[in-house]
């Protein structure tokens, strides 16, 4: 169904079939877990949404600024790169692209995209809605959470 | 209920009703999920948690030491603080403050409180009491978890 | 049953019994609420499955490399450093062997051990297995979740 899911899709049927991320961290490498985790996820079969806020909303604007890598592992940046390419890896945006399509969504924090002044307009076809944290919390409610 | 409550009291009531946040971060810009998914949690209904250690336990010390902002976003910082005020964002301990109003409780680490030779007396009031990780473990059972 | 334990092994039945842990981060600070959290959860009776990706994969390899601190806190290594000794605080290491004695697995992501150039034999004995996202989300289902 997609390229890098091992696990065919609705093999999770019992007990807890909900993932919510909430995406925060706005350096380079934490985006990769963000694909890999929505979309083995979604893969799966569950029922993920991103909730996505703090400096990591600039990666979802129009813009798409350079995200900066983290300063203790700075000297690991190139090896990463070239890794990523030499294993033909998706990029995190190409993986949460596949989630979405298997049913996946992203929402962009009301409160911090008002903080930044960004509308809806400012962001990417990735964000699927502008939302609170509350009715994020409200439909991540049974789901396994992740902070990243 | 409360300011950026968006969600009615008790709304939710089957399923899961914890939300645990082990908070270990101690950089400015994570008090504000803290802050957020505590009083949205919280004004939601469900039972509120949160596990302070690691560098976010000096932030909750009588001192109140200045955060540190992250390395590579200290660009940002001055339009952060200034969209904040501009859109009348309570801080961080406010809005803890209003979880605890509504039951959140908030607990410091007793390991780590040792280690950097913090006792009882010297967190302020939005400490609750000192536990130990496997205390935690055990009220935060069949909760959604956080670590920020 | 270990060092550190305050809860009986077993008590916790009811309910939910996982733990699971991304252990993303590479810094030296993370790796603390790793060993706890990990220790903690498995002396408590609870199921613990770690799942090593990011920057965290170099500390599992046999070269053992120093990790970094994360940049905002230099200032503070020392006291920790000191603070851990004078408390006989376990290591991670010695935490993780003790959760892993309890039953806790610990496995390396195969995506990111490619991307980095890691074979299975360039891991310590920490490491278990070489598994992909889908199948560690596949072993957390209905587990409380950390990203660390």
């Amino acid at each position: 169904m997609t390229e890098t899911a091992t696990v065919p899709v609705g093999e999770l049927e019992a007990g807890r079939t909900k993932l919510a991320i909430v995406m925060f961290s706005g350096t380079a490498d934490k985006f990769i877990p963000l694909g890999v985790l929505a979309q083995a996820g979604a893969a799966m079969g569950l029922d993920v949404s991103v909730f996505v806020t703090g400096f990591a909303l600039r990666a979802f604007t129009k813009e798409h600024p350079a995200l900066p890598f983290p300063a203790e592992f700075a000297d690991m940046a190139p090896a990463l790169a070239q890794g990523m390419e030499a294993k033909h890896v998706a990029g995190w945006d190409t993986m949460l692209r596949q989630a979405k399509a298997l049913g996946a969504r992203v929402y962009a924090c009301s409160m911090m995209s008002e903080v930044l002044g960004l509308t809806s307009g400012d962001f990417d076809d990735l964000v699927d809605d502008v939302v609170g944290a509350a009715t994020f919390l409200q439909e991540a409610e049974d789901a396994e959470t992740f902070f990243i």
